[in-house]
């Protein structure tokens, strides 16, 4: 039985702010900024070099690796943090090629998040083996996964729809057709039960600044099968995946278990931040969890039709389906949601005409989304988002 | 004419500590923890997602580049940050081995900090063609810089005993050669006048977690000269180095200049804290600042020679070819080293027998000089480091 939720006590939430952009940058939990006070007046300013070792900094990307992979239902020790998540999924993709020395094709789809399939272009470049990134739609992929593929990648819930790829079956489909599989959680982690240990995926990968709440740029983090890590050669082979970094050997010899996926100094800063952070999953039943999230999203689902008849839903309508958010297609997008946003109920946009709501159970009760909803309403029934100063497109995450 | 150093009174120097390990792990500026406060609740906590665009959080990899860029000779729009030391190594290495297509050498030294020669090995291994890497030792370097060598990869400031390259001169002979050259200036930045455009090298990379003060696991950056970035593609293709990042094309196109070699969402927080710790080279002069740590250094070596007979010079006596460090060689200088933190003087130490010790004149004077002399002469001369207390080994950065 785990705690109640939502626990919005535990977090610094904004006055007059509806937040539903939790799948794109977690809010700021209580504890933060203690954290990093503490992080840097006492350990940096008061205990300088020594901090590595006595204020535990040296341990930390595992610490926190091991916190994330209870999230994840991994076992301790297979877990890596630092760096980014394009960073994780070129680690991911090149350990997973090697893996299948005689195939060429990467197979993902072409909903996944553009970086993902970026770095495989780099990748591929980089390796000038005659590589090929096939990316068909996502409902396609089952299909696609044939003998020549090589690695299937895939992102778990695609970040513009919330539509959710079946990670056990594809995973079986994939093994069976001899192809490695890597799993990026970008929008799963935080954000649903997960379970790669019985997944049997080889590689997973993801960030934390989302559903996770480590907040902006924290630490991404990769996932190897105990089984294979052992007989893994890194690509990205630094000194902190090295079995005895302070040997100052000048050969490689790659760290036991998943800390060979490390590479360089760790950002402490922010992996301080992001472990108390996750002092906010301590209780969580991540069914409970589930449970309120598909709560949420269908509840939104309902009054948004209800009041917003211009917007269409572009999420799949079985919660089942979904991760944990919801998006609905809106050819002036954009400037509506930059009108939404200007009433204080912050979703957020992303090309071509998606307007995307995430749902985070930790902070979010019925009456958010009621209230949330009744906004939309009012913006996209009154048209207020044809004002000019809504129409000024920025860069936006 | 620049500010008088040294400038201690912007920063929080523990009391009764003697700092001489700068050149591993800065000291706190004072702004550090207002500015990660600021960064925390206002901009994270009060602004959530809107803190990308409102607070300046996208422009702030680019602006901390640009002030690096004034640090080390490199104009505005060449300097990139980011990621780790060893990622912005792999980027630099794989980006030089492309421009040398039918070379299969790397050059670097047998004193060049591991994780640069690891990552190498790692893009070798990946890449599968043949390459081979090159460690003479470092008075070798020059000679060993033949026509079949692809790229010159070099550390300028040797980690262990401070030895300095000739950046002009090897750059020179290596362009003569054909060579691509990559010059790591982890001990550089900072530390002593550095003139990159002058020098012509095409790329350069470095922490800021040493000389320029910007805490644990402070981003790393890379510097790509101005003529050649744009017939980069990117080994590692993350989509900030995208030139148009938000509208999630499927395929990569790389930003225009240096912003190509940025990967994945940036370390807000540990950039925050970078530029404020940066705001300590306001008006100071590199020249003023090479005077500082030539004369510190050349009295540390004077009082420790006078007083500590059983420790040997591991540096270079001509301060000229030194960085801004200076190693003793001891066979027990583990223990020895232990001792001597005990009693307040912080330096580090290497295997297999230096006891390093780093000059940061924004923050040392004489007097600080001849009190860690003394300290030091009372360890080695009392035999104190003999206590069991003191070989107990553990990890030390």
């Amino acid at each position: 039985m785990g705690v109640s939720l939502p626990r919005k006590e535990l977090f610094e939430l904004p006055e007059g702010v509806i937040y539903l952009d939790g799948n794109s940058l977690g809010v700021l939990p209580k504890g933060a900024a203690t954290r990093a006070e503490k992080t840097i007046t006492k350990e940096w300013g008061g205990q300088l070099i020594k901090a590595w070792n006595n204020a535990g900094w040296m341990a930390l990307p595992q610490v926190v690796g091991d916190r994330l992979a209870e999230l994840i239902g991994a076992p301790a020790g297979s877990v890596a943090t630092g760096d980014t998540l394009s960073i994780k999924v070129f680690q991911a993709l090149a350990a997973a090629l090697k893996m299948r020395p005689d195939r060429r094709v990467i197979l993902s789809d072409n909903g996944n998040f553009p970086s993902d399939l970026y770095m495989a272009e780099g990748l591929i470049e980089t390796l000038d083996k005659g590589y090929e990134l096939r990316t068909p739609a996502p409902e396609d992929v089952a299909e696609a996964i044939t003998q020549d593929v090589a690695v299937v990648m895939l992102t778990q819930v695609d970040y513009r729809t919330g539509r959710m790829h079946d990670m056990a079956a594809i995973t079986k489909r994939a093994h069976d057709m001899g192809a490695v599989v890597i799993w990026d959680l970008a929008h799963s982690a935080g954000a649903l039960p997960v379970d790669l240990a019985a997944s049997r995926a080889e590689f997973a990968v993801g960030c934390t600044y989302k559903y996770l709440n480590g907040g902006p740029g924290a630490p991404a983090f990769i996932y190897v099968r105990p089984d294979i890590v052992e007989d893994i050669a890194p690509a990205l082979s630094g000194w902190l995946g090295h079995d005895a970094p302070f040997a100052m050997e000048l050969n490689y010899r790659p760290a036991m278990a998943t800390e060979r996926m490390r590479v360089g100094t760790p950002p402490i800063l922010q992996l301080a931040v992001l472990q108390e952070a996750l002092k906010a999953w301590d209780g969580v039943e991540m069914a409970d969890l589930r449970a309120a999230s598909q709560r949420l999203s269908d509840l939104f689902i309902a009054e948004v039709e209800a009041r917003c008849p211009m917007l269409s839903l572009a999420s799949p309508r079985d919660a089942n389906l979904r991760g944990s958010q919801v998006s609905f297609a809106f050819e002036d997008g954009y400037a509506a949601m930059q009108a939404v946003i200007d009433r204080g109920v912050i979703g957020d946009f992303r090309a071509p005409n998606i307007m995307r709501f995430g749902f985070t159970p930790l902070y979010l009760d019925d009456a958010d989304i009621v209230a949330a909803a009744k906004i939309i309403e009012e913006v996209t029934t009154t048209e207020v988002w044809r004002e000019p100063k809504y129409q000024v497109k920025s860069r936006v995450t």
